[in-house]
């Protein structure tokens, strides 16, 4: 197997230099299996370009040893040749030492995908119980760099925390006439379709595995959760070309899933009906899948996006979601796959005349009442908050209403509404907060409203995706990724990418230290290993850039304000007389959307307590979201002493302060990457415009409606 | 030649039954020369049907006798047979007294295009200079009836008031990726072009030219004036589709004139500049005109949207907007060609935050001080207000700027933002006040502001149009048709376009009169000669539409409003914030641009007396367009003694009512065609959920922001 490395794309966080330092040892591989071949063709790669030597078969005493727990245990080195692989005295000492601490784990597996990392007497252990594992193990050791072969290093377990960890791609086979080749893409087209059928770029598609190989992704989608016409027949008579995606992928340990159209029986099966409790639809299903995963065995499963803006689904049967996920999930049982059963699900026709709809409300009204009712392998995938990916959000109350339900949580890493990759916005702070999010309130106060609250209290959203022993629905996210030379647009939105597999991974991640990895592998090759003035630029450019995004745009969790349709820009009264179910409802003397139980929808009855009395009254609930939850006078006063008015203003300004202070700071920076550097200038333009675009619309809106002057006597337009 | 009646469209005001009373006739045809056949032909068609006779060589007793005054008087008959045509007395005895007249018209011709309408001892007789005006006094006779053939009828003399009649196709030979194959088409795909080049539809170009040729229209440009990469090789490679369009619609007294780019020197010449003053520049568009003419010999012109909306122009060579027209006039002047040069110059990236910038005074900054540098075939091509074809604009100040340049006003048949032919929306009434507007006040009441304002007050736009001895330049309209079955797509915008036509030949013509013209002819045949009841209900409806539109949108003149890029539907704050120039400014206390030399932009004085200080006052300024020269606070007291506040509520109450009504007597109506009473049906449907979306809109954005209830307790959502 031959390593992708691409000459005409960015290499992200993999650029050579990375391997340094494993490149430069002597490394043993022991196992067998697909991914094994590729540890060792990672290895073997590495160290023709860095000196170092894969250790195959001859003796030798290797720096760094790469195993598979059931790979039979090498010889000893002495005098004479030997036919298996034969190691050092201290080798095998380190392995010895290894496969001790992992029988003390339980005495068996460490787990799917993980593996023990450990060094001792001069030599790294990476023991796993799969390849898979390996494959994590040595990105692990690549990302620790020269650390990886410094001093001692007890063993220790690496796994990841849940077993599912997706990318959704939406990727359209034909290009759409309003949303393109890539619906809600930044960057470019797709690394898998263009113009109505595969780019045949498959050492692109094989670099990308590589990619999310090194973070822990495990899992993509391969078109869009809207299925369209010609896109629908990737589950039939197009399925060779996600074989073929398939095939390129499975070496880096990813599996395919696919979006299919719930009418799939109909539109492709020329049945007369979807209905999925019709005998017929269930053996389509049935006969359907087992074809899939005859061309693919490792198929990982469908993704279902149904009664959705426009999709068809099981309402159109008097069907529950539960009955449509259901008939799914039993054809893809034998074969050990899953479907993704997507709960954005609201009426995208609503009336804007009408208050008493509230589309926050949708997901939990529809899904609450089914829980218990879904498949073993049926996940339902929620989008983190209850609206659309906004820059704030609250944490979807149906996060803590299913627990006899496989979830998993939705993230964007496409930033729909976080300046599409022309703005710097690092959203791994705002995933930390979701994933770190306790709908039962925190565990070390109690919690005696009742026994079920109780013992849940403490537990997190990551807790809920993650599961018992990973087994829930996992982290899933809309992938950035395009066929733009930086894989991502905007060059700093590799860091999204890269932040999100490593918290899908574990998300008790750090946010910053996942900003340090992500430096220190993309750039830290060209800084001769010390990146230290341009990580305390990215630092002080991206830690606190979302928050900077979220001061200039939408504020105080009321959302949208942007331009309908592409949704890049302020336009302030955009949605507000759409049937999108957006709104904000300012008027002279307020703004701000009543989700109260008391005078409002009655949305925040939908969260467990504490969160639904913290979010019933305007005293308690935090700013961020006081708009979210609450109309209030522009008068009304924020926790820190600021009117809502005033916080509006000063927060606009701030904000375009902190982009013009990173524009600032990203000039004298050098990343040993001029082209790069251009790019990023030229984008951080863009920023700056918009920004101050957002701060003038805003502000003016607010001032033409409240008529309360700038306190500061700043200028509003 | 035959005459294109086709039977896979509809009609419109050239049904069969219209020539019923022509046909029915024997009718002798004398005279030689193209249009002098197809008259013949035209009498012929409608005589085969009709059961009447084109008398020819034969000796006859002609009812109607369509003759060129050139032709040599036909001998009366005696015994025997005679080797030209021959007529009985009667018929010689109205000849003479036509051609009596017209001796004392002058003694000479009627002038072009015109003629003698007469009738004497039961014969009719149209009597015309040239076959032009023999087409035109045949459907002259058509609009007639049975009329034309009772009584006696004193010779009567027509003649187009201008010798140019537009209109403008905005058609794209490629399919556009944004603005589709009809810029602002809202009637299907285009007549002439289909997917990037002709559509090979010959004979609806013909049945095009004839609908044309009924109304009095005699030139039309066959593509967009956004001309594009494929469309700018109309003028040299591709003219080969153009001829073949001029030779459809010649027979019919059409010439084409074509949409080119300023930078056609350097896109299709291969110049490194289009410079007008550089001498490369000026032989290069010698000897491109010198080939189009070799092609199509009555070529009527170019049209050219320059320094507009992205289009190149003079600007970028330091050069003025005479200079540019000017060298393509030269061009075009040894063959009798016309350009026509857009006015609609502005800056399309304005600063939404500088209030002292006015879209509205940008084509008279721009060509006012030109006056008299334009070259006696350019015509400097107007639209109507000073914005963009807004339901309700002033007259633009240009028209009354430029005394010693050849103007043509242009109007917009196509309802961009008159309810894009979903809507019904009879545009006559707005360009009849357009067309009567008199720039420099009522003749009568005098003005003694000056000598040069003296000599013109009483003067009206349709006089400016026309010119001295009709050789103005004209009225030009963006054509409202498509490939639609009802080539306007909304049956009753067919009126709109008659209209215009008419109104292009006598703009003294009355908009209800012309309704009647068009009812008579598209719906009497089939309702037995008879629509009585029918035009009662079409009047009702039609009559004063352009006011219920403007009541249901944006009130009082301030324009706009409508959603950005395909301008249907409300969005009040949807132009706000944009750099396109289009603004209302409603804040909580007002709403209006302030417009007056006093305290505003300073447009009012680009107004002649009396308007300018009529237009500077809100006490004297007309209600109609008080927020588009004021701004006000809401509790501005109209002259009607209503608020602003209230007069919006009540106009967009009052709106949608009208609407209702007139569906409610739709519904009743029987124009004897079901599937036009369905279509028709349908789309009143549409305009009323339409007109329901802009009231609720507009009141529940003012309700807000002013916070004035509704003096009636009606509901504002």
């Amino acid at each position: 197997m031959s390593i992708p490395e691409l000459a005409d794309v960015h290499p992200a966080w993999l650029p050579p230099g990375a391997f340094r330092a494993v490149g430069a040892r002597r490394v043993l591989v022991l196992g067998d299996g697909l991914l094994t071949g590729t540890v060792r063709a990672e290895v073997g790669h590495a160290c023709a370009r860095h000196g170092g030597s894969l250790e195959q078969d001859a003796a030798g005493s290797p720096d760094l040893v790469l195993a598979l727990s059931s790979a039979a245990p090498p010889a000893v080195t002495s005098a004479g040749p030997s036919v298996g692989p034969s190691v050092g005295p201290s080798v095998a000492r380190a392995l010895a030492a290894a496969r001790e601490v992992l029988a003390g784990q339980g005495g068996s597996a460490i787990g799917e995908e993980g593996y023990l990392l450990a060094r001792r007497d001069g030599v790294t252990v990476v023991l796993a119980g799969d390849p898979a594992g390996l494959l994590y193990g040595l990105f692990h050791v690549v990302r620790l760099g020269e650390e990886a072969f410094a001093g001692e290093r007890p063993a220790e377990p690496h796994r990841p925390a849940a077993r599912r960890r997706m990318l959704d791609h939406w990727d359209n086979v034909d290009v759409h006439p309003v949303m393109g080749q890539v619906e809600r893409g930044y960057s470019g087209g797709s690394i898998f379709w263009r113009d109505g059928g595969p780019r045949g770029d498959l050492a692109r598609v094989r670099a990308y595995a590589r990619l999310l190989a090194a973070t822990g992704v495990n899992a993509i989608t391969v078109n869009n959760v809207n299925v369209h016409a010609t896109e629908a027949h990737l589950l039939t008579d197009r399925l060779g070309d996600v074989a073929a995606i398939a095939d390129e992928v499975r070496p880096y340990g990813i599996r395919v899933h696919l979006s299919v159209t719930f009418a799939s029986p109909m539109r492709l099966g020329g049945l007369p009906t979807a209905d999925p409790l019709d005998e017929r639809v269930r053996e389509w299903w049935a006969r359907t899948t087992e074809h899939v995963y005859a061309a693919i065995p490792d198929f990982g499963g469908y993704v279902v996006k149904a009664d959705s803006e426009g999709q068809p689904g099981p309402f159109a049967y008097g069907r529950s979601h539960a009955d449509g996920a259901n008939v799914l999930a039993d054809a893809l049982a034998p074969f050990g796959g899953v479907v993704h059963w997507r709960a954005f699900v609201y009426n995208h026709r609503q009336d804007w005349r009408d208050r008493s709809t509230d589309r926050a409300r949708a997901a939990h009204d529809h899904f609450a009442p089914l829980d218990g009712r879904f498949r073993d392998n049926a996940i339902l995938q929620v989008k983190h908050g209850p609206m659309d990916f906004q820059t704030r959000e609250p944490v979807s109350p149906v996060i803590a209403a299913m627990p006899s339900t496989r979830l998993a949580v939705e993230l964007q890493v496409t930033q729909e509404y976080t300046g599409q990759q022309r703005h710097v916005c690092y959203l791994a702070p705002m995933w930390k907060e979701v994933l770190g999010f306790r709908p039962w309130g925190p565990g070390e106060d109690g919690d005696a409203a009742g026994d079920a609250a109780g013992d849940r209290a403490g537990r997190s959203v990551a807790d809920v995706a993650v599961g018992a022993s990973g087994g829930g629905g996992g982290l899933v996210a809309v992938s950035n990724v395009g066929d733009d030379f930086y894989w991502t647009g905007h060059p700093l939105a590799q860091a999204n990418l890269y932040a999100f597999g490593r918290l899908a991974w574990d998300p008790r991640l750090e946010p910053d230290a996942l900003l340090d990895e992500w430096i220190d592998l993309t750039f830290a090759p060209a800084q001769g290993g010390d990146p230290g003035p341009l990580r305390r630029t990215l630092h002080a450019m991206m830690d606190g850039s979302w928050r900077t995004y979220e001061r200039y745009t939408a504020p105080l969790g009321v959302g949208f304000m942007v331009r309908p349709g592409h949704h890049y820009g302020p336009d302030v009264d955009g949605y507000e007389y759409t049937p999108w179910g957006t709104y904000h409802f300012a008027d002279r003397d307020g703004v701000g959307v009543d989700r109260t139980r008391a005078s409002g929808t009655g949305f925040t009855g939908q969260y467990p307590q504490p969160w639904s009395d913290v979010y019933e009254s305007p005293g308690t609930c935090p700013d961020e979201l006081l708009l979210f939850f609450h109309h209030v006078p522009y008068g009304h006063v924020l926790h820190d002493g600021t009117t809502v008015i005033q916080h509006i203003y000063d927060t606009h300004f701030a904000g375009v302060e902190e982009v013009a202070g990173s524009r600032r700071l990203w000039e004298r920076a050098e990343p040993g990457d001029a082209a790069l550097h251009a790019r990023v200038t030229e984008l951080l333009g863009e920023q700056l415009r918009c920004a101050e675009e957002w701060r003038d619309q805003v502000n003016a809106y607010f001032f033409r409606k409240s008529g309360v002057p700038d306190a500061r006597g700043r200028r509003i337009p």
